[in-house]
């Protein structure tokens, strides 16, 4: 009996599709030199500070004295220990090496937290926003009935749209869990800590676990942005934050992530019982997952030296400056866009939410031989928009926009 | 709220267990000089052609040219037609690359195999087991209630005892999903032609999946045992393999494994309708996995080639002569025991049932400084018995099986 709730899925996966209506313009136009802008990968080199640390941990493997075998569970203590110290402690962030769980990427962690909670669990989820947050849940059983444009009956929907700036608003009613992006994909949007203190006493108040997805942290500048959701007081009883260095440090192909689960945050069974979620998590990690590989852990280890953080900046760098250039021509040619600052990802749109976005996509496509991301593959409130990504060369932003605004 | 499934679990995975006892005898007795022979992890270190080929990919990220980003989430076809040709077309089996999904393990890739079944789907299980499998459908919530033993009311056991040499018994009802495991972790028995075509003419003729654990196959020297479910006329239809090279190529601490779904294997919904299951798991595993990385995909190809092949040949050579004498040795003084051929691991008892196999664990640590693992982690049948594991160096071996023959 296979699990009836994969049947109320659209039946690829977006990116897929993504890729699948470029390589039939490819086909049709054979010498169309398209430009990607589509997925959200990386394209810069591996850091030469994390590939050196990679070629040493080859080395310790290849000998009895360093060969490393299972991992701890939850990651090596020289991984977690640099977590905690670089990415919260430093930042005045109370956050335990004990609380951290290494993995192979966000979009596993992601997908899996649903594992702890109840099918039963109310979900609330921003529209537009990344579609593993809702394909996961369904799979779980939380989706309910499928309605039109791809929405399920029993998650909560928060309304991110040009009416509000594409920030997302408070539900209304209350959800069990609640997953929050900041910033934001698709819509390059960030939370400011005011916006984040708001979500943070809403969930203490209603009992509600965030989930919090900062894949993008690395790419804030701006002051009053939150880079982690444990900036606000409180946070440690409610949050728990999904983390990657895909983004940060082009980790895309090398796969590490890290999610923390504090040990002050409870969540109750049915009858009111309060359960610790990082031992549930323990326990499903411990249970269905293996570790994450030695080397692996080394090359994240390499990010928190002097070398590897100027190398994140310097990578960071580069990719905000193409999404100031995409945000700025786009602007030029007619476009209305958000994000672009504090993030790699610009949503723009042409004639607002009348129009088709799948149409959009085409039509960008046809025209400028550039490939971007609809926005209706995030959900409803994405018709009309396409993403754009900051991730490509200079020289193909440049080249690009260039088409554009020829 | 919680998934409340977890609270049926006992609260710490078996290997954590024995771990905490191991390290507490060792807080007590400091000196003691304990040879570790419990959990199954691998002690030689990684293969020269494994590593050089890890070099050459961490060069390969080093720069433009030969960056790779995301990996496609089935795996490189360069490692699926690698897998496809070495592991199953040259063995006269009929498998395309398409229907192999590399992972980071056969551990996860057990646990969320679940995913894609019915969580009212019955699970028959062989007692022992390795306990992923009665864990990982507890949470999926497959368990029913909690019985004594650490039993669940919705599972069939397929009791696998000393009156039946360990051998794996038919279920007596009808179960939905069938999981094997050939080379037998914990009782190191190995399933012959023969038996492997009762269980899969029993799940054609029943309706049944087999999910075959064969992440042991690599030791398999007897002419008559199986080392692929697929060698079995009619398995296509009826059973998905999963395999790794933890245990083959010492990769448990590089994470890389793969799984067949063939693409005949239908299963029902509730109400009759035949789906495809490798549909399924590839819906799965694009939503909630990142696919694994570049290198470590490049260090499990170049285990297809010549060296490659002669580098498993010889590890697994040496954990089995590992094997044959802890079987021999254990034999010598009066132990009962099962497995160490074709099987890295030795099952042991000696009282018999009668006996409580912490006890046993306890007694072997006490008099002879070995660490083992309990049967009873593994079930019921597990009661009175420990499993010893070959991986530990020839050294370490003939001086454990010295200290036991002294």
């Amino acid at each position: 009996m296979i699990n009836e709730n994969f049947l109320l899925l659209p039946s690829s996966y977006l990116f897929s599709e993504v890729a699948r209506r470029r390589r039939e313009f490819e086909r049709a136009n054979p010498h169309a030199d398209i430009i990607r802008m589509d997925i959200g990968d990386v394209t810069l080199p591996v850091f030469p500070v994390v590939c050196d640390a990679m070629h040493a941990a080859v080395d310790d493997m290849a000998c009895k004295e360093g060969f490393h075998g299972y991992a701890p569970e939850q990651g090596y203590e020289f991984l977690r220990d640099a977590i905690a110290a670089y990415d919260y402690q430093q930042r005045g962030i109370a956050i335990d090496s004990d609380e951290i769980f290494v993995s192979d990427g966000a979009k596993s962690d992601l997908g899996n937290l649903g594992d702890i909670f109840s099918s039963h669990a109310v979900v609330a989820l921003a529209d537009p926003g990344y579609p593993v947050y809702s394909d996961s849940n369904v799979m779980d059983g939380r989706g309910g009935d499928c309605l039109p444009h791809g929405r399920f009956s029993h998650f909560i929907y928060l309304d991110s749209c040009s009416d509000n700036g594409f920030t997302v608003p408070l539900p209304d009613s209350r959800p069990d869990i609640i997953i929050l992006c900041s910033p934001c994909n698709p819509t390059g949007t960030a939370m400011t800590r005011s916006e984040a203190a708001t979500w943070v006493n809403y969930a203490n108040a209603n009992e509600c676990v965030i989930i919090f997805d900062s894949a993008y942290e690395s790419y804030v500048r701006s002051k009053d942005v939150v880079r982690s959701i444990y900036e606000i007081e409180g946070a440690h009883r409610c949050a728990i934050e999904v983390r990657s260095f895909s983004k940060s440090a082009g980790f895309t192909g090398i796969r590490c992530g890290y999610t923390v689960v504090p040990k002050e945050l409870m969540c109750r069974d049915r009858i009111g019982n309060r359960y610790q979620l990082h031992q549930l998590w323990m326990r499903r990690q411990s249970t269905r997952f293996n570790g994450v590989g030695y080397i692996v852990q080394r090359a994240a280890a390499s990010l928190y030296t002097p070398e590897g953080q100027r190398s994140i900046r310097e990578a960071t760098d580069l990719y905000l400056r193409n999404a100031t250039v995409i945000r700025e021509s786009l602007g030029q040619a007619g476009f209305i866009t958000y994000g672009g600052t504090d993030s790699p990802y610009v949503w723009a749109t042409l004639h607002g939410e009348k129009q088709d976005s799948w149409r959009l996509f085409d039509s960008i496509l046809d025209k400028y031989r550039i490939s971007t991301t609809p926005g209706c593959g995030f959900g409803r409130n994405g018709e009309g928009y396409v993403r754009f990504t900051g991730f490509n060369t200079e020289e193909l932003t440049l080249r690009a926009m260039e088409r554009i605004n020829y």
